[in-house]
């Protein structure tokens, strides 16, 4: 287990790589942590919850909402949780989004850390301090944005993930190299899913690049004022599209990366070659490049999102492979690129 | 309208004393703004909400719940609330307290003021960012600390206070005056509240350095490490008894005072001629000093205050009238302590 610390505009996130769920003793005391994670994941490691004490969600991203919060709220009240407790997320992006949450509102915020299960959640999901829940089909409209006090990762948890799920998490980390690293783009055509599974070593390397990717983008901008919105390419778009045709996370954002391509050689003169790589390489890790989709209910989600300013929506567009940039969209515009999509 | 800026760890908050409803459009801009406000207000002042887009919610500590902040959020998104959206609170410490945790989490943070229109959120609720809901008996369970933006003081609202909401503020002013501000607490054995609603005048400057009391305790510990528990005088088995038995915060705030008062002469030399002044102002304000409860059920609620940590309860005691100071108190003591009231 390395520990790497990183300091953020308001605390310091300390993070564990090559570790192990069962060295989260060292880490966390027994006495005042309570795990929360879902039934899947309970169900998948068992054991590694014993002598905790620990609380189950029902999984996936239809229960990531209010009331489920309100079910674990009870629970850790139940439980005596006070202001010296820890709360730990163990599970994927739903789970450390909606524990990220929790942490930050129960008693005006208590303690929490990460052990994410999935791919998505280890280079993503519980890494820059967003959380939230969904309130209709609009993703993560309620939240906060306060960072975690530890990650630590366990890539032997994903030998229970499945096919589908290391799909979804290597949507963002294409789009990490899409946005910031063309060499990580370079190295990931020249591999598949399957070549990260067998090599474990090759797989942690590109866990901690993608991390650091993100950490780095979060720690000069954590509260989304410049360079953190790159981290939404193809994010807006899906959103729209995600809840409403229950889309896994992963082939939203691809599915909005290609159409943000498409904007950007529309608008940002992004060339029809790069944007031809960009699909090709979605597609060589399984991911979905095109989708029929209702556009104008899409753009009337859309319009709904958390990036618009009164009538303008700030979109991420592509100015080449590794390098990405904000253009502020107005919405009569956007709705005309969309419908030509 | 006087503006005074007061800087906080994370923010400065602009305080416009002396001000009036009409001057908001000076501060907030009429199309981006939304007020939120409680029937009772929005009926005692309906024309001040003339040309404001306005969300109605019910009156009442009953429904600072989530559900309450469930219907506000679907409002905003409704109204098309976004990122650069503010939110100012009119009314008493529900409003502002649910109104100041809806702007913390809604699109992970939105801007927020409040125009308080009692005494209690004059004085206290507003200020300091403290926020939340209660979840079923146990108070302000779910929250975060997070400042408004500003605060605009129109004493002329008051107008319309019931006498009851009148004592029920002067709770508050009681407890700064007894935990920070001897000199305040004799000036209040002088005089009644009938004297201040009679005199604008001395009801502003009472006002204002009430306001003034809290900000120095907040700025000075904002997320409640040292003096700002301090506040809690009274809170610890106020809380454990308010909803349970329906009292008004203020008149709870005054039992619990009473309580403490007199569990500070037992372990910390409080004497008793300043336990009867205490008492002798709390009644002279029209409030609650002595309150028949079942003793064994409080103290089970209490055992769940975010004050307890582990096995311990900080517990503000008084060392004189005008100064206090946290006590770390064993719970089975305290159990024995609140028995024998």
């Amino acid at each position: 287990m390395v520990k790497q610390t990183y300091q953020f505009s308001t605390a310091s996130v300390d993070y564990y790589f090559n570790g192990s769920m069962e060295q989260l003793s060292a880490i966390a005391d027994t006495n005042s942590t309570v795990l929360i994670t879902d039934e899947n994941v309970f169900a998948a490691h068992t054991a590694k919850f014993n002598g905790w004490k620990t609380i189950v969600m029902k999984a996936g991203e239809a229960h990531k909402i209010q009331s489920t919060v309100d079910d674990v709220i009870r629970q850790l009240i139940e439980l005596g949780a006070d202001r010296k407790s820890t709360v730990v997320g163990v599970g994927g992006g739903v789970v450390t989004d909606m524990v990220g949450y929790i942490a930050a509102v129960y008693m005006r915020g208590i303690a929490c850390g990460f052990i994410p299960t999935t791919i998505l959640a280890m280079v993503d999901a519980s890494i820059g301090g967003k959380n939230g829940i969904d309130v209709g089909v609009y993703k993560n409209m309620v939240g906060i944005i306060r960072q975690p006090s530890f990650l630590l990762y366990d890539v032997s948890l994903l030998e229970s993930l499945p096919l589908k799920e290391w799909e979804n998490g290597f949507a963002e980390v294409i789009k990490h190299a899409a946005i910031k690293d063309a060499a990580m783009f370079d190295e990931l055509e020249q591999h598949s899913i399957a070549y990260y599974q067998d090599n474990k070593e090759a797989l942690q390397q590109l866990i901690e690049r993608n991390c650091l990717i993100k950490t780095k983008v979060v720690q000069e901008d954590e509260f989304e004022k410049a360079d953190r919105k790159l981290l939404n390419l193809g994010h807006t778009l899906g959103h729209a599209i995600e809840n409403k045709y229950e889309l896994m996370h992963g082939h939203a954002v691809t599915i909005g990366m290609v159409a943000a391509a498409k904007i950007s050689e529309e608008i940002n003169n992004f060339s029809s070659a790069e944007k031809q790589r960009l699909t090709k390489l979605i597609e060589q890790y399984g991911l979905t490049s095109s989708f029929a989709f209702d556009k104008a209910e899409a753009f009337e989600t859309l319009k709904k999102d958390k990036k618009k300013a009164q009538d303008v929506m700030q979109y991420v567009v592509l100015n080449k492979i590794g390098e990405a940039k904000v253009m502020n969209i107005p919405l009569v515009q956007l709705k005309e690129l969309i419908e030509n999509l």
